[in-house]
């Protein structure tokens, strides 16, 4: 009836603090967590790991760093069941950033990159893996990547240490995004296909028009290692007062851009623009507006 | 690389009418109506075709008789090549209070019907035939309905004349509800599945968590004979407008109930009243929220 081996990762502190530039009180972020260890998701994303060199405290919050003194403040020693994972960018870090597994709360790495940057991924998840992370690979914008590419790229993945990818014998994830309203839906299809490792955030709270939202997730697997109501009142808490000031979810011109297969952020710029209503005007702005019209 | 025999029919007006009780501007329909035609789409169901004693006028706006006058006072003789529908509930509607088809700028007459009204809709659905429709059957609430009982009430429905209904040599067409962020997933399924009969509305407008949207499912399809631009325009110029006021779409007691597979009225009172946000009390007053916790 259920699949025993699914992974739930709940992003919504790293992927949702794109819309605040991760300026999330400490009680949001222990919100979180704690309606994760109660709700037996799997995994938390708990933010980027980045290096302090690459971004100013002044602009940013501290899950754009997850700093250990940071980390603990909200789980001490994560005592827990629940894994935490936090997102590496290439480029944005060095090795050196890096503790190893033994002085870290961190459980796992994930380290995103496009598909032209496969062979720095690999490098680094093999520099993580040596510190004694569990580490994954998250290949971005797959969509816009054409085959010969991917093909390539997913080779040398193979021919890596990664557990995590999109090969036979490696386990694969999916994270989805709403500009078509189709995130839960590719959510459960990648499921159906094998995927194991299925990311989402509260009420879908993320950049443009959001993830696939954990509650639905969690509500459709029907899977008795979870439980839904801790995630609900973490959204009446938390979650719903910042839906109240920033806005994320489905909008035309995400549908816009997701039906062109762009990348949304001519979509966000519209949206924070007096003109995010005027969708007609968005659409005839897109040079190549005549395909969808 | 598409589909030709898809029909796409829009009830914005229909079913969005059941969050306002169709109190829509002349310039609503009409701006509807336009874009429905420029856009290529092949149904609009322009509302419920409805009894006046079953009804009062003082409560209900037009669209929920659809009396010729009205309908005209929009479409004139509708030339065009959309084609315009209305749905009869059982009950609601007396034979004399339909107009041969002759007379009348409705095109396609829709029968709702629960799984234990078959047979008086087949009836219903027989008597709009005679007057020269063309007509369906829409059995609704169609995920309660044991097999058993869906099995012979489709035997019945086979037995009819009716042209549109579940089983071989008949078309089939799908309503979906987007309580859990899955009307246009299960719209494309059902289309994957042989339904050729897509219902959308503008921007999802609906009762509660809403429909599929039909500019999603429009730009989905790909098809040429549809156009997207002439949708946004309405959305933007009428639907946006009704958006701010009344509160369709996604929101968590939507996705309790349906997870549960209930009736959303539970979950649509519970967003009416000033205890909307506080889920979590929502999901203990259901009696059988121990399933879902």
């Amino acid at each position: 009836m259920y699949k025993a081996d699914i992974k739930v990762l709940d992003c919504t502190v790293r992927d949702g603090g794109l819309m605040n530039k991760w300026q999330f009180s400490d009680e949001f972020v222990k919100g979180v967590y704690d309606a994760c260890v109660e709700a037996g998701v799997d995994y938390m994303e708990i933010g980027y790991k980045s290096s302090e060199k690459a971004f100013s405290r002044k602009e940013v919050g501290p899950w754009k760093f997850c700093a250990e003194s940071d980390l603990r403040r909200i789980v001490g020693n994560n005592d827990t069941k629940l894994k935490l994972s936090a997102l590496a960018d290439i480029g944005r870090i060095d090795f050196d950033d890096i503790p190893n597994a033994a002085d870290s709360v961190i459980d796992m790495m994930r380290i995103a990159c496009y598909v032209h940057q496969m062979d720095k991924a690999v490098e680094l998840a093999h520099h993580c893996m040596d510190k004694g992370y569990e580490t994954s690979i998250n290949l971005m914008a797959v969509s816009k990547v054409n085959e010969r590419d991917l093909d390539e790229a997913l080779m040398d993945c193979a021919k890596s240490r990664v557990h995590q990818d999109a090969l036979p014998g490696k386990e694969i994830g999916i994270h989805a995004h709403n500009n078509m309203q189709l995130a839960m839906s590719n959510t459960i299809t990648a499921l159906m296909g094998g995927a194991t490792f299925l990311d989402a955030t509260l009420l879908g709270m993320g950049r443009g028009a959001g993830n696939c939202p954990v509650e639905i997730l969690i509500a459709f697997l029907k899977n008795p290692k979870y439980r839904l109501l801790p995630l609900l009142k973490a959204i009446q808490e938390h979650v719903l007062p910042w839906n109240r000031k920033i806005d994320w979810g489905y909008h035309v011109p995400y549908l816009i851009t997701g039906a062109l297969n762009e990348h949304p952020r001519s979509a966000m710029a519209w949206m924070d623009s007096e003109k995010k209503d005027d969708f007609v005007s968005f659409m005839k702005e897109l040079h190549d507006y005549e395909l969808l019209e």
